[in-house]
């Protein structure tokens, strides 16, 4: 237990009004479909459902200023999807905000005992 | 639409080791037994039961240096109990870092477009 410390958690997300738009699950989506051009095989990779990665990917592109997806359904494959410019400076924003809230957590750890 | 803006939101916690220890639902428990002298009511009112409640500040008196409830159980009433001095002190730290933190969400949020 001497090892241990107590130590500041947490998580982060962005809303509009009360609903939750883009938090860890959501950016992880974002970029597996970046990765495999694939809504299908991102939502495989994250144990989801294909319509659970649509719906959400159809709330952010409802949401944001501009899509955060495109997509082409064609085929048995599935069709093929890309992250957009808009999609791509949301998901850096978020790993900014992400680096500057660990150094938060990091910070602020100090003054637990 | 036009008046909605998008804010950056989270939570925060403290951990031990991959543990959780105190989040805002442990504080708001320590707080209601604090208001009633009463595990039992505490957790009535958190819509939780007396057994849910007991593990949780079981957990929390073992993992924290000093217990921060101590009970005395007895009759029908289920017994008092009293949030220590310990107790009190990591409410109130709780409480700081949870006002840091809604400046830090604060001030991050004008980032996000």
């Amino acid at each position: 237990m001497d090892d241990m410390q107590y130590k500041l958690d947490g998580r982060i997300w962005i809303t509009l009004g009360d609903e939750k738009l883009l938090g860890h699950g959501r950016v992880e989506l974002l970029e597996r479909i970046q990765k495999t051009g694939s809504i299908r095989q991102a939502a495989l990779q994250m144990k989801m459902s294909y319509k659970q990665a649509w719906d959400l990917i159809k709330h952010m592109n409802a949401k944001f200023k501009s899509p955060v997806v495109t997509s082409q359904r064609g085929g048995k494959g599935g069709g093929s999807a890309l992250v957009t410019q808009s999609g791509q400076d949301l998901i850096n924003q978020f790993h900014q905000l992400h680096l500057k809230f660990q150094q938060f957590l990091k910070d602020n750890s100090a003054i637990i005992q």
